[in-house]
């Protein structure tokens, strides 16, 4: 089969750009740094929203939506913020056939103008916590964009929300890291994602404290796939957001926001592709199983016809491929390209024998199977595939990951992947000093792997990297 | 019971504002136009896209997302669609830091950008017909807001098809129309629409027919709750959307686009609510039944958690107001005026008996029951309530529609309710007699119902009224 994609080896960058291309999965927008989402990259993305929704909605978080266009005014109010975004907003100046009065920004993300309307709700510690949640596009004009990972304009979800303590903000920001978003990338898209705290210098504008969860790519080099941040009270003091205490007195809640984007599907990409393609975990995947044709002849098309409505019929998203006037190797390079788990081939020779066979994506592997035992052997293969990609993706992370000891040789560890180095090491001038080598500090976690609760607490270990 | 709201008969422009309020589904955003949909709000509109969504794949149409940002020019190449929108469009003139050379416009609907992307996709006959739809925010800038009805920025789904040839492409627009809109609202709004063709003064800019679903609203105004749109040539003109023919032959795409938005939330609000709240079906509803407990004493509390669990283990979207510290009264009238459609009121007193009391919100019914069959119980009633509210909204229209046989019968009968007028009284110069009086044709039909294929057939019925 002749290559249709650059190897990873010879150029990442590269064969990220050709994955987009030939998986059909994004485009360019015709603005700068825009992005259009094709179809079956949408698809992968309507099945990451269904489980994180899922997941915040078990967090007792609601979902409202709040507009895109918010007053320059807002974001003027909570000062750290407006430092951490001016250079990236878009500004409306003109409409309705006219100069406004104040132009309106379009949002970078919502905690101003939720804020805002925070403030008008919340009246008394009854109505606290207040959770809530919004699946929107945001804008953040960039110059050097790429598909998924940095575009001007993206698709996330961003909670908000607000409670009466530190400790109870503290634990909802902690809840979602680990029951939304880790259980999403660990349990679904089968991706051992570091957790921990970011530096003072990482962290989210206005936040006193950010968590993220770290994926590390086939290249080594890291990725923020979601953050969760604790605001302190800092937007509540900017915006007003009080409640009457169980005596009667005026308080400024604390409050938190978290949010993950499309750039979980360049995480996705990166994470698990190969030389073929896109590798989509069974739990994530959009189609999990394709019945392919090999060609139409005796008994095979109501065999292929049968088998998959019989996939259907027991939950397996299953799609038929039955377009034998196409050649059959470039239909099967089609949907490894797309990184379908398991392709069900049928075909008349072994038929004959009543066979069928099953080809898992990930390995490749073919094996052989009776046609009464499909459903049987799709489901079983589609658990293995899944635990395998996440014990594979395991064993390749802890492969890349090396510890140092001083800044020199975390930075040219970091040349190849993760590096394990005492934040005592780092602290002070070594971030400064990593930035040469454009290494940053991912995380920091304590020994045990658990996430520290100060930046000051002895013994920290940070994880560099190069960062996506 | 104190009112908490103004009465329908009273002022209905009114009582609409209160029920936005006290049901807590929106609120006025802080730019002039823009709406924050709260949270119960936004989960009626979720469970409407849910239940959208799922027809419009059935109709093997697929999802994708073009960005928000259009180049101005994109506008400028359909001239009836940049007539159509350009008094409504918000222009971003300043990004990254600087003005830019050339200004975006935020999307008002995404024809020609999609557009731009099928003339890319589209080669050969084999790639059509192309389905696609988004779910996105748009933006049209509005002098005179209705929070629902008419927003500067609403939610909505626009499919945009492209097919080999006329019939194709008007066999679909009628099928969206047909499976996805009227099928939706009739089944699961429990809204007789009427069904039919917008006259060519009321056609969508571009469009060669625009067909459409109207509601009827309890003060007798009409409500466009969908469109659906053939463009014929026009758009595959303007950018270039074109494929080879079997034959080898250079064709145009015959399109198609169509759309729905939060607007039916509005036609929801004013189609089906009464001087209580609002009134939801229970097929839409995301809460079919609250289990309301009276006083926690005995076994009340138990049984009402029992009941909740039951109900929600068989599938009945159910939730457990045990708060018990508030007043019966008080929390009874908030469900009303949320309109959940079946309240299970359990209290020591009558449970002493091993009843409790079912109460049905459209009509203020209530029941007793014997605790072992609340389950039953439950289920038939929101059968019950799901056709009845049909059935009361279709006699509802029926006694508000009359007939006319002259220009100044209609634009009288318009005053408090449906006209059914000849389409030959009203052609030429009747439409604009009638917009003196602010009536507009909704739609045409033919005697017995159809949607007809031209404004020019013979004994077509025009449906009259006064609109949102």
């Amino acid at each position: 089969m002749a290559k249709v994609l650059t190897s990873q080896a010879d150029d990442f960058p590269r064969w990220y750009q050709d994955v987009l291309a030939k998986a059909e999965l994004a485009d360019n927008g015709p603005v700068r740094g825009t992005m259009v989402i094709r179809p079956y990259g949408y698809a992968i993305w309507e099945r990451m929203q269904a489980e994180v929704d899922q997941r915040i909605k078990a967090c007792d978080a609601v979902n409202a939506y709040f507009p895109l266009f918010i007053p320059e005014s807002y974001l003027q109010r909570e000062a750290e913020h407006v430092e951490g975004f001016s250079p990236e907003l878009a500004v409306v100046t003109h409409a309705g056939g006219k100069e406004l009065d104040e132009p309106v920004v379009v949002r970078p993300t919502s905690e101003t103008v939720i804020g805002e309307y925070m403030a008008k709700w919340t009246q008394s510690y009854r109505d606290l916590p207040l959770l809530l949640n919004q699946w929107a596009n945001v804008v953040r004009w960039e110059l050097r964009p790429r598909l998924f990972l940095r575009t001007s304009e993206f698709l996330w979800q961003e909670g908000h929300t607000a409670h009466t303590d530190e400790a109870d903000a503290a634990a909802y920001a902690m809840r979602i890291l680990r029951e939304v978003y880790e259980d999403f990338m660990v349990n679904v898209l089968a991706m051992p994602v570091l957790v921990g705290r970011k530096t003072a210098g990482e962290r989210f504008a206005g936040a006193i404290n950010t968590m993220t969860c770290e994926g590390v790519m086939r290249d080594g080099k890291a990725l923020q796939m979601a953050t969760s941040h604790e605001l302190g009270v800092n937007f509540a003091k900017a915006f007003d957001i009080t409640y009457l205490d169980a005596q009667g007195a005026t308080q400024h809640c604390w409050t938190t926001s978290w949010g993950s984007s499309t750039r979980m599907v360049g995480g996705l990409i990166m994470g698990h592709g190969d030389d073929s393609g896109l590798v989509v975990p069974p739990r994530l995947a959009p189609i999990q199983a394709v019945v392919l044709l090999v060609k139409d002849e005796g008994e095979a098309g109501d065999t292929a016809r049968a088998v998959t409505a019989e996939l259907k019929a027991n939950g397996i998203r299953a799609v038929l491929d039955d377009k034998v006037s196409q050649s059959f190797g470039r239909r099967a390079t089609d949907w490894e390209l797309k990184g379908v788990p398991v392709r069900v081939e049928i075909g008349p020779r072994d038929l004959a024998s009543g066979q069928v066979t099953l080809v898992r994506r990930d390995l490749g592997e073919k094996q052989p199977l009776p046609v009464t035992g499909v459903l049987a052997g799709v489901e079983q293969l589609l658990a293995t595939i899944q635990d395998d990609l996440l014990a594979r993706a395991l064993r390749e992370r802890d492969a890349r990951t090396s510890d140092a000891s001083t800044l020199d040789e975390a930075a040219e560890a970091a040349k190849t992947g993760v590096c394990r180095v005492p934040w005592s090491v780092v602290r002070g001038e070594g971030e400064k000093r990593l930035a040469e080598s454009a290494v940053t500090v991912r995380c920091l976690q304590r020994a045990d792997g658990a996430v520290p609760g100060s930046d000051d607490e002895e013994d920290l270990v940070a994880f560099v990297a190069k960062a996506y």
